[in-house]
Parts: structure tokens; sequence; C-alpha cells
């Protein structure tokens, strides 16, 4: 009956895409392929007792409520501890400028329904986070993209693009999704000038800002911006929009997130969550902070950190060892990808077939361009696969690469 | 701030508001307030010890998988038990017919999503759900309102409405929220007419269709739009979108609903939920499977039934013993819901403030009206509060409206 649906029920079906991620993960679901596809966390590591226990204190202690429908701006005990995590970073923030959302990609979708009218550009990295293209193409969005290199955006081409007009600028500041990039402190400095000047806020994504297994600590963008402003009464009204999630320090199947922005950018997102889902499950938020309260994550924290720079450094070595010359690949300080680069010619959406007959997968890079580019790139995850997978995984497409790149060689 | 997000920030604020029930319920929170203002189920029955029970099983016996991300359209065995459910009722659906939501609301939202470009009309009961209408005008929905009675819609005024060229029908089909009323079997069968006729669907929103505490059972529309096509193959391929809810039958705070629709629909619902939030927790769709999994659904209903019943009935013996002559309401046969109608000239809305001093508050049904009107109707629930609060909360409404009668009755 597509039919029914096509001739009869006009819709904005040109806004709406599936994720090419989604049509990868089916692919990949057979049992023998190898994947690197997915962002999925270390499912080993998943704090299983933490929360068998905390789900049974919250039903204990709290009965009915932990059952019945809430307020829509979140459980306050658990807006509270992310008050006080945040005050860690000496920015002085009260629960009203904290909403807790039912993942980051709901806090996307709320964003985007506030800010976004039908042909509104939004300046984005290229490569960024195929889930904010898709939330807010759904608005009728248009994008603007700036290059990144290690380091993020540079100040020049993101000056030159301010000029398109962009209703925000979306930054995943720390090991960016897709590429591992981490913006420096000179940039992010740079990028708040740029955005105060200009008059538009920066939309920070920060999901894996805790996954640093090396190097030195960055301060968050909204810290540095909160810094520069004469801020008072424990409050934060500055331009930064903050998001950041339980899913990659406790476990994504929870969907628990939070945003930190201007009260009066969180009162308009409450209005809309609101019309969106209510409110997120009370028992979520209430063991969510049950299992988080006595500082558990700060030492949980550390077991995913070892595991994670473990299978960081194993992939790296095993590509060292397994791809051809030509091939190149980014080192990040944390989080959970790394991004290879082809030699151009490769492109390596139209290898993934090869790669999946071969028994692996990954993500071809070019839909984490807004606009296009990144043929030949592809963005490989490290943490959901065990070590001999990754050993193996890398092997099978090193083989891939090999014999791909023999067909590129001229002939004669 | 506020300067900061009006003068900086365009966006599309004339398309957000905040629900009045909202605001209402902050007034209620006084604990000296018997409110009958919320649509909260009753807590005293909510099945605490069996959700405890199910969320260790579902961690024990699932470990990790319960806490990782998982597919958009929903846990397959939680999908199968709806699909076994709806078979019940002669719908042969398969599980590519259901997507599991986030609670009803955000059912409407990603409905709203697809299919309301702005400007775009929608055709409603009025009254009608309140959260309907906000979850789409910020799509930038415009109403058509039709009058109901007690049997729902008058096909007369549903006709000539369709002439506005309505993008579908909201229907609330069993003790509509908020006026408690049940479309009978001969207008739902109307109403699938005259929808088919004009090519549009219909939204049928069930919440309440289990809690039918006295009177026959009367199908869904979802069924007799079934009935009335050759459907083969398992598939349901109509013209009817169906929603329902486990927020009335076990807890609203799990927020775990779903939708039966035409496969090409949930395809595109699936695609713009994983925008919205990816997935709906994967932890609360196996713990709303294991707690239902062998029927507890139906003992357990039995419970609320006679609970409510016992409610509503005590709720009506006392308006009648404490109301003053002129007042008027109706008696659903289920639901959480009675719809009160005052003397004209006597507005709810405004009456409000003085039933807040008197300790006692409910929700003025004039909100409920897409297009306005019901100046002088308000909502009762008669669900949550104790037998105690309802004598003493409905005495304390039945003196304020005496002492309101008495202010418009000729002086001379």
């Amino acid at each position: 009956m597509e039919t029914l649906w096509g001739a009869r029920y006009a819709h904005r079906t040109h806004l709406i895409q599936s994720s090419i991620i989604r049509e990868i993960l089916k692919f990949a679901s057979d049992p023998d392929v190898i994947s690197f596809a997915g962002g999925l966390p270390a499912p080993e590591i998943f704090p299983v007792d933490g929360f068998k226990k905390a789900f049974d204190t919250v039903l204990s202690e709290h009965g009915p409520e932990a059952l019945q429908y809430s307020i829509t701006e979140g459980y306050i005990p658990l807006r509270e501890q992310i008050r006080r995590h945040t005050a860690r970073y000496s920015i002085d923030v009260s629960i009203d400028n904290i909403l807790l959302t039912s993942g980051s990609q709901q806090a996307l979708d709320l964003l985007g329904k506030i800010f976004i009218n039908e042909g509104d550009r939004v300046l984005v990295e290229a490569p960024t986070y195929l889930g904010a293209i898709q939330a807010w193409k759904v608005y009728g969005a248009t994008f603007t993209q700036v290059e990144i290199d290690e380091h993020g955006m540079c100040p020049d081409k993101l000056e030159a693009a301010m000029r398109t007009g962009p209703k925000f600028i979306y930054l995943l500041s720390n090991f960016q999704n897709p590429s591992g990039a981490t913006t420096s402190l000179e940039r992010r400095k740079q990028i708040i000038e740029i955005a105060d000047r200009y008059g538009v806020p920066i939309i920070e994504d920060d999901p894996y800002g805790q996954l640093r297994f090396e190097g030195e600590h960055l301060p968050p963008v909204i810290e540095l911006d909160y810094q520069m402003r004469a801020n008072a009464g424990g409050h934060y009204d500055g331009n930064v929009i903050y998001l950041s999630t339980f899913s990659k320090t406790l476990a994504p199947g929870m969907r628990m997130a939070w945003v930190i922005a201007d009260r009066a950018v969180i009162r308009k997102l409450v209005q809309v969550k609101q019309g969106s889902d209510l409110h997120t499950a009370t028992i979520l938020q209430m063991a969510t902070h049950e299992i988080s309260k006595d500082n558990f994550i700060d030492e949980h924290i550390k077991v995913i950190r070892k595991v994670y720079r473990e299978r960081r450094d194993l992939m790296i070595d095993t590509m060292e060892e397994c791809f051809p010359p030509g091939v190149t690949w980014t080192k990040p300080q944390g989080g959970l990808f790394l991004w290879v680069k082809l030699p151009k010619g490769v492109d390596a959406y139209e290898m993934l077939d090869k790669a999946v007959a071969k028994k692996v997968a990954y993500v071809p890079g070019s839909p984490f361009y807004a606009n296009g580019g990144g043929e030949n790139t592809m963005r490989l995850n490290f943490s959901n696969a065990n070590e001999e997978q990754i050993v193996e995984g890398i092997r099978r497409l090193g083989d891939l690469l090999r014999e791909e790149l023999l067909d590129l060689s001229p002939t004669d």
C-alpha cells in the first residue's frame, strides 16, 4: 500500500532521510562480520550490577513516584548532581540552566525545533556528526560546512563561512565524531570570539570529553565562554549551548543526556520537549542518579579509558602493520573513533560491498559531510570490537586495501 | 539574558506554547490543594513489586544488551506481544506495522513531523486532547474543529468540515480526554466511510480503551477499518493510524507506547524517530515486556477498573449532592475524566484563582478547544485523588459554584 501513502498523504519526504549508518548496521548484523561501523561502547564494561542495585533501590525507596508522570525539566536531584559536576569546571550554573533529555539526539532535535525555519543555514564542521544533519534537515536546514584539520575549524575559514548567515555554529569539541579531532585551546577562544562578534550561538556537543586517555584536558568551550563573561548570581547566561550525556560513561541504552544553556533557551526547550514526549522516563532519571551519586562514574571511567586506549593502540599497531602505503589515519587522544584517509580515487562507499564480502564493516566518510566530500575517507570505531576481532578485522581491511590500490596502479 | 535570546536568536516562538495544564499543575503543587487537574493514574495501584522483579530479571538475563543501543523500531519481543494483543481484536498485523514510542506524546510529535507543513489543516474534535494541539502547532498546523456530543463527532458536521481540506482526522475514540465521550459504533463506521471517501487518514488515539468499567466494549476504529478491507498476508495496510500506551495499564512514568499503521507510514515514523531520539531506552522496553508477558495486564487492569469506577461513582454522587442546579456533567463508562458544564456566563478559567484559594483545582475546558470555545466547561480527573479527597474537593468546588451562580443571579 505504498500508493496510499505516496498518492494520498502529501508530506515532507524530501526532508527525511534514513541514516546510512543504520543501513550499514543492517548489513553488518551478520555475526561473522567484524564491525567497526557502529558507535557502540564496549558492553563488557557496562555496570550491569550497579544498575541492578540502582533500579531496586529506586523502586524500594521511591515506590510509585518512580513510575508516575514527572516534570519536563527533569528529576531535580539528577540536575543538582550535574550542576555540581559542572561546578568542577568552575562553571557556576543553576538547575534552571539544565534540561535532561532522552539522549543527546533528542537535544539536537529540540534545538532544531526552536531554532530552524525552512531554509535556515547551520554552520557545521566537515566532517560532522551524521545524526545532527539528520535531526536538522527535517526542519528544512541547509548547511554551511567548514573544513577541519586535526585542531578543529580554522578561524579564517570560519570567519568566511559566517558571512552565509548561519543560525548557529555546531561544534564537537573533543574527539569529534567521526574524525577523532579535538579543537585546540587557541581555536576554542577564536571560535567564541567570532561567534560573539556575529551574535550567533555555539552548540557544543561533548559526548566524549571525559573519555580522554592521554594528553591534557582542555576546558570545554562553555567554560571559556563563562570565564569571558561577568556572570553573576549562580546562573549561566552566555552564548554556548552545551550538550553532554551518560551514554558513554554509563550506558547508551539508558538514553540519558543533558543540555546546559541560557535559562531563556532552556525554557524554550522545555516547552518543545513537553510537546515531544512530555518528559524522559522517571525511573531512568532516578536510576541514573542513584548509580552515579557517590562518584561512581569517576571510578568507572578509569576502566573505560584503559580499555579504549588499549583498543585504540591495538588498532593503530595493526594498521601500521597491515595497511598499504598511501593510507593515513588520525590518532585521537580519546573517544571512540579514528579516521582513515585513502589515496585519492579510492571511494570508500563503493568499496564497502567488497569489505562486507570479506566480513569486515566500517562507515564510509562521505555521509558525514553535510554538503558532500570525503569520498576517500572512512570512520573506524575502536571501542566495541574485542582484541581478537580488532586484529582480524584490520587484517581483512588491509587485504582489501592492498587489492584496491593495486587496481589503481598504472598497468604500464 | 532574555535579550540575547530575544534579540539575537530568531525563532519560531509564535508556534510554541506552554501547556496551560502545566502552569495549573504548578499552582496545584501546594499539598493542601486537592487537585482534579492532572491526568495522573492512581499511584497506589502501580505494580511496584512487579517492576522491581522485571528490572532485576532483565538485567540478570540480558545483562549488557539491556543497556546497549538498540533498533529504532523497538524491542522485537514486545512488538510480538503487542501483535498478539492486537490479534485478539481480530486485527492480523505484523511487527512491521508496529513502532514503539516514548509515550503516545512522542507518536503525536512524530506524526506531526511527517504530515504537517506550515499552514496545513488538521481536523480535531472540539474539545480535544491539549497535548495534540501543542505537538502539532509547532509544525505550523491550523485546526478545523468539529463539535462532539456524547456519541462523538456528528457525521454531518464532519462532512462539512472535510471541505476545509484537512491532512488527517484526529479522533479519541474511547472515554475521550477531556470530555469522557465515546464515539458510538455507528459513528465510527460513518467516520471511516467519510475519511475513506476524502482519502484522508484517521489518527485514532486510544489510551483509555481498556479502562472500560461498564457498558459494552466497542471495536476500535482500526478494527472496523481492517474488517472493511480485504487485507491479506498478515499485514495491515489501511487508513487508520492507531495509538495506544502502557501508561494507563502499567505506569505512565515508563513512557512506553505504540503505533499501529500501514507499513509505509511506520517506515517514515522510524526514520524521523531516529533523528528525534535514536530509540526508546532499551531497558524500559525489555522491562515492559517482562512484566506484561504472562497476561499480567489482564489481571492488573481489573484492579484499575474497580478503583476508577468507585472513584467516578463517588465523584458523581458527591456532585449530585453538592453542585447547584444548572451545572451538568458527563458520566463516562471508563477512562480518567469527566466533563462539567456550567451555566452560560460562568467562565471556568477566570474562576480558577478562586478555586485555588479554596484549595481545589481543575482544568478549565477552553484550552481543549483548538479554535476557542468551552469557556463554561471544566475537566475533572477522578482517577488520582483518593476517596476522602474526592468528597472534600467536590464539596469545596460546590461551595464555589454556588457563590458564583449567586453572583450571576439578577439582583432585582
